[in-house]
C-alpha cells in the first residue's frame, strides 16, 4: 500500500485543545481513488500502523482476500500513534520540543474526526466495507454511528462498544508501569519511560493471549530447572521488541484513549447509539478472548439492527484476530465479494 | 493467635547460600502445644503473614471453623516475606545494611525447610490437617511430599504443583514493573522500587480477580464520563494499599519463588512426586480462577492417591479462596471434625 500524509490547518480534539498543521498519515491502494469503486477501510489497533499489509499480511495485499488491486483499500493512522500522524513525540513548533504532555487527550471520537478528514480529502462518499478489530473496532463502531449514511457494511472483530472494567484495569496497570519509570514524567527525550513501556507491553500481551496459548507455546522445556523461565523471557522479548518501534508517550495517550471507548456517551446509552447504525454489521468474537468476551460482543448484537454474530475458535485469545485468518476469511469473503 | 520467633544458627537455602542467625516468625494458638492434640497447619500466600486470623478471619479464630482454642493452629512466615522472618530488607549483620540482593534465591522447598524447623521446635510429629491456598498451596504440596509420614490430611486450595506458563508470564510482568522503577536496583532504602511494586500489585490483582468480578464491583457509574476511571482507581488503590505494608525486595524474591514451584523437579516428574504423597488429600478449585484453572487442579487429582476434588463457584476468581468461606466451610468442616 502507498503512504500519504494530509495536513489539517487545525485539528481540534474533543477535550477542546487543538493542534495547528496537524498531520494525518494514511495508506491506500497504490493508485488514485476512482469515484464509485469498492472501498474497504481498515481500522488499525493500538500499536499498529496504517499499513495493514504489514500487520494483517495474510489478508491484505495484491491478490489476497482484501485485494489492494481490486479494491480501494484505506487505513489511517490514529492521533497519538507514532506512525506518521502528529503524536506526543512530534515536535511542537511552539517550543521546538516534542509535545509530550502538551499533546491533547485522545478519544475514539477524535480518531473518527481524523478519519473523516482523510475520507473527504480522498473524495470518498461511501465505504463499502469497514473493518475494525480490537481498538480498531472501537473507532470503527464510532464511525458507523457518526456517519451512518457513509458506512454501508461493517465487520467489528474482537472489539466492543464500551470498555469493560476488566480492560480498564489492564490499561491502568500499563499506565502505572510506564509511570513507575521516572524518565517518563521527566520527558527529556522520546525514549523517556521506555522501560516502563516494555513492561506495559508485556502486561498487554497477557491480555492478548490466554492461558491455553501460553501452555502451547511457552511450556517449560526443562522439567528440572529450578526456576521456570520460558514464558518470562517471552514477556521480556515482546517488551524489548515494542521498545524498538514505539514510545511510551504514544502508548500512554492511546492507553487513555482505550478508556474513552463508550459509544453510548451523550447518546442516551449503548442501545440507542448502536441502534442508530445503518450499516449491515457483522460481529465476530473469539472464544478464548479474555478482554473482549463473546458474551460482551453477543450483547452488542442485540442492539445493532439486523446484525450477524459469529464466534471463531482460537487457542490464542484476542490475538486470534491476527492469527485465525482462515476462519476470518470464511466470514469476510462474502462481505467483500457480495 | 500468638506471635513467636525461632532463630536458626544457620539456614541454608537450596541455592547453596546460607544466612546465620536466621529468624523464622510464626503464629500458634495462644498456648503451648500438648503432645498428641489435633494440629491444623495453615500455609499463607504471597503477601500475607503468619496470622491467619488476620487474612482468613471468617475461618480462623476462637469458636470459628478453624478453632484456635480447640485445635493447635500453626502458621509460619515464609523466607523472603517481611512479616518477621529474616527477609531481603532485614539488616545483614555483616554490612549493617539490608540484605537486598545478597539475600539468597528462595524456592518453595526452602519454605518447607523453614517450616520443618518450626515443626520440630514445637515438638509436633504429626500434622492432622495441612491447609494451603494459592502460593501457600505450593509449599503445602511440597511439604506433603518431603514429609509424607508427618502430614495426615491436607487440603490444597486454588493452587498447583507446578507453575503454569501463564502464571510465570504474570509474575514476570510484575518483576518488570518493579525493575522499571530504578530505585529498586539502586537499593538505597527498603522503600526502593515501591512505585514499581504498586504496579506489580495492580497487575497481580487482575490475576486474582476475573472479568466477571470487575464487572460486578468496578462498573463505571457515570455513563457519560469521557474516560472510564472506576476500575483504574481500584487498581491504584490496591497498589497504594500494599505499598503501605510490603516492600519491593520481598515482593521480587517471592515472585521468583512462585516460578520455582515444580513438585516434580528432581523426582522423576509431577506424577511420581504427587504419587508419593501419603496424606488424605482434598483438592479445591475455583471455577473462575484464571491462574489456577480447574482443569489444572483436576489433572493433579489424577496423580495424588485417593484424593478428593471439589470445584467451588465464585464470581471473584482466584480471590474466591479468601471470600467463599461458606463453600470452603462445607468442604473443610468434615476434614477438621473427622
Amino acid at each position: 500500500m502507498q503512504f500519504h500524509k494530509l495536513t489539517a490547518d487545525r485539528f481540534e480534539f474533543e477535550c477542546g485543545k487543538a493542534i495547528e498543521n496537524f498531520e494525518i498519515a494514511y495508506h491506500t491502494s497504490p493508485r488514485d481513488y476512482r469515484k464509485g469503486e469498492k472501498v474497504i477501510w481498515i481500522c488499525h489497533a493500538l500499536t499498529a500502523n496504517s499499513d495493514p499489509e504489514d500487520w494483517w499480511e495474510s489478508l491484505v495485499g495484491p491478490g489476497k482476500l482484501i485485494d489492494t488491486e481490486k479494491y480501494f483499500v484505506v487505513c489511517s493512522n490514529m492521533p497519538g500513534s507514532p506512525y506518521g500522524t502528529t503524536s506526543p513525540v512530534s515536535v511542537n513548533p511552539a517550543t521546538g520540543k516534542p509535545y509530550y504532555f502538551d499533546y491533547p487527550d485522545v478519544t475514539t471520537r477524535d480518531i473518527v474526526s481524523s478519519i473523516i478528514l482523510v475520507r473527504k480529502a480522498l473524495g470518498i462518499e461511501k465505504v463499502d466495507l469497514l473493518l475494525g478489530s480490537s481498538i480498531g473496532g472501537f473507532y470503527a463502531i464510532e464511525w458507523s454511528i457518526i456517519e451512518p449514511e457513509v458506512i454501508k457494511k461493517a465487520a467489528f472483530i474482537a472489539t466492543t462498544s464500551r470498555v469493560s472494567p476488566y480492560l480498564t484495569a489492564f490499561m491502568e496497570t500499563q499506565r502505572m508501569a510506564i509511570e513507575a519509570d521516572p524518565t517518563f514524567r521527566e520527558a527529556k527525550s522520546p525514549q523517556g519511560g521506555l522501560e516502563g513501556m516494555k513492561c506495559a507491553r508485556a502486561i498487554a500481551l497477557i491480555s492478548y493471549r490466554c492461558y491455553e496459548g501460553y501452555d502451547i507455546t511457552q511450556k517449560e522445556m526443562d522439567d528440572d530447572a529450578v526456576f521456570a523461565q520460558r514464558a518470562a523471557s517471552y514477556e521480556r522479548y515482546q517488551g524489548e521488541k515494542l521498545g524498538r518501534r514505539f514510545n511510551a508517550y504514544s502508548y500512554w495517550y492511546l492507553a487513555n484513549c482505550v478508556d474513552s471507548n463508550n459509544a453510548g456517551r451523550g447518546r442516551g446509552g449503548e442501545a440507542a447509539a448502536l441502534g442508530s447504525i445503518k450499516a449491515d454489521v457483522t460481529l465476530v468474537a473469539i472464544d478464548t478472548d479474555c478482554i473482549f468476551r463473546p458474551k460482551e460482543i453477543e450483547k452488542m448484537s442485540e442492539f445493532i439492527p439486523g446484525c450477524k454474530y459469529h464466534v471463531i475458535n482460537s487457542l490464542f485469545g484476542h490475538d486470534g484476530f491476527l492469527l485465525e485468518y482462515e476462519q476470518l476469511t470464511k466470514i469476510l469473503k462474502p462481505l467483500i465479494e457480495d
